[in-house]
């Protein structure tokens, strides 16, 4: 009889919850605050038999812990990275024990600004405190332990998921065997703070933001829809744009229509990226994870970058993407050169693709294959042990 | 006696106005409206006897007429070009006869959204017709004529001053000896269309916009800013903005402050450039010039690119920046291939510069000694013939 290697895993995925911190023994962040109470909101995908090969998967900023499989047979839409994650493929469920964790500060289930002050009975609103990428890790670390994981197989995301894996790397460099920072870079520089700042102002100068303290009202939708138009265009490629809209009209039978209404279709594109977001977004945490990224820089309190990688004993493939004008393949290639002068075991890999930054979601083919081969890799290096 | 080679140009000038159109005999516009009174501010610099070397100037989306000069001696700030305009400068007042318009739709004298409907004695406000750059060049023939100029020596201009140099050269081609766009493209991509869009989002979601109809009240100071700081990180580089910016904090003594207040230069920097501008710019002006620039496409109505050039006789100079993303060079280059396609006599140089899109208001040095042999060239040929 043929081994049915997908026994374990049917695709259907439930989202699980771990509650952490107390008064007596608060969540401490680096702003000095603390949190009296945090919940993780995660999902698991293959079997936990495997916990000596574990896979933590990082999200971005608008991602969320479902990465992969469906919560129903009828659910129509999978994960965000399903196609790298089930029986064969990429994140093999058959063989990994893969996690993924919305951060704090989110709003897809983790403690955000959105989430109930267990010390007040009201959402925080504008009275959460501003976290770092560090914080978001930490708080990782408690449900890694928890669940029993010591060693980590492999940390990956990509843009911010990238920096939480290189967070990850420099900060707990004996439980990290390796690490795929994919898309990302060791810091934001001036470009992106710009941009992210711009979204932050539209959200703030919202009148119905009201400080932050909206939970009960209306909600900043125009704000926060004009803050992620901002972003989705510094995702794409100015190839990608040309490729999918150029300056086609919505309806292509009709000249200009000479109004403000709708008519371009990347126009029409835009505002659908606008509103689906504020369907599923929090504007506050829109705040608070945007900036969160603008203070990541790896090598803040070390001499330079290379000091910042002096303990990692992780093998690392950084992957960049050729288009990519948000966290350019020269950011990879700085976090490259910083973990070489470490001798750290490093593969570099810039993809070929017209999908700018959105590539590490799109380029499943060539992401998946890359992956696959070091991951295939790894485990030889491991056995071979 | 030494000539006074300045004598005719004191750095002194006033803006001028002059008004065309009527009931009777209204301005026709590529929407298919009209208006029945139409003023254009302009300026004039350099000696009126020179008529038959004339240089049109065209400013720029956020431009206006004073390119040159001075308003009085105690005025600190001069026209936004003087640097190229002067007496032994490569618009030398002592040669040429140079002007630059207002275009109409804008703020700063030339009849706009704000300027008073004569047929109703209030602002035009939101039924202001939307405009093409063909409308606005069409309103400059019209003084053009009034100053008894036949033909134009050279029409110039960078960023949307490119187009209307353009226009001017497929559309009066018997009139135009030579043109040099600088920093410009034939049509907007997707991509400026996308950023220009979403700031009219944030104009128009601004509630104080209120349709358009805002004079007598406050104005939609807060959109206006959001818009201008998307569009100003496109005008910047990525290598600009880290020269000038990269993560540098505004109080370098401090640690990160865990605020949403202004924390990074880069921010401080764009809320300036934000609140500068609603001090100078009105909201239904951006609105109408950007949608104008959004509907450029100078091969529209025609077969490809190469057939919009085939009654051009201008000598060309065609000018693009290395680091120039929002129209980056290649854009120049299908100018320039457009252009051979039809023998028309082209130049084409591309000038290395770290400064982005904005290169055209800050190369002085670079483009001015370009632009200055051009002009010497072309004298030379003109007296040859």
């Amino acid at each position: 009889m043929p081994i049915n290697k997908s026994m374990n895993y049917t695709g259907i995925v439930k989202i699980k919850y771990f509650t952490f911190a107390s008064k007596n023994n608060p969540f401490k962040l680096e702003c000095g605050k603390t949190l009296n109470q945090v919940t993780l909101a995660y999902e698991i995908y293959g079997n936990a038999k495997n916990i000596d090969k574990t896979i933590l998967i990082q999200h971005a900023l608008s991602g969320d812990a479902h990465a992969g499989g469906r919560y129903s047979p009828e659910d129509k839409k999978p994960g965000w990275w399903d196609a790298m994650i089930g029986p064969g493929k990429t994140f093999d469920t058959d063989k990994y024990y893969i996690i993924c964790i919305n951060v704090i500060g989110g709003c897809q289930g983790s403690t955000g600004p959105g989430s109930i002050n267990p010390d007040t009975g009201k959402p925080y609103g504008s009275s959460f405190p501003l976290l770092t990428i560090r914080d978001m890790v930490n708080a990782q670390v408690e449900l890694i332990n928890h669940l029993g994981v010591d060693k980590i197989l492999t940390v990956v995301g990509g843009s911010m998921g990238g920096m939480l894996t290189l967070r990850w790397a420099a900060d707990y460099p004996d439980r990290v065997i390796s690490a795929i920072p994919i898309a990302t870079a060791s810091k934001h520089s001036a470009m992106p703070i710009a941009f992210y700042e711009v979204g932050r102002q539209a959200i703030i100068t919202d009148p119905n933001w009201n400080g932050g303290n909206y939970y009960e009202k209306e909600t900043p939708a125009m704000g926060l829809a004009i803050a992620r138009m901002i972003a989705h265009i510094t995702y794409l490629s100015d190839e990608s744009m040309h490729n999918k809209f150029a300056r086609r009209l919505q309806d292509s039978s009709k000249n200009y229509q000479f109004s403000f209404e709708t008519e371009f279709q990347i126009e029409s594109y835009l505002h659908y990226q606008g509103t689906a977001f504020v369907s599923r977004f929090d504007a506050n945490s829109y705040l608070i994870i945007t900036k969160a990224m603008d203070y990541f820089d790896l090598s803040y309190g070390y001499k330079n970058l290379a000091e910042t990688f002096s303990e990692v004993k992780s093998k690392f493939l950084v992957v960049s993407f050729s288009s990519d004008w948000h966290y350019p393949p020269k950011e990879s290639k700085e976090i490259v050169t910083a973990l070489r002068m470490n001798d750290v075991d490093v593969t570099y890999s810039e993809i070929n693709s017209s999908h700018g930054h959105d590539a590490f979601l799109i380029e499943f083919k060539k992401l998946g294959s890359l992956l696959s081969g070091f991951l295939n890799n790894l485990e030889k290096e491991i056995s071979d042990v």
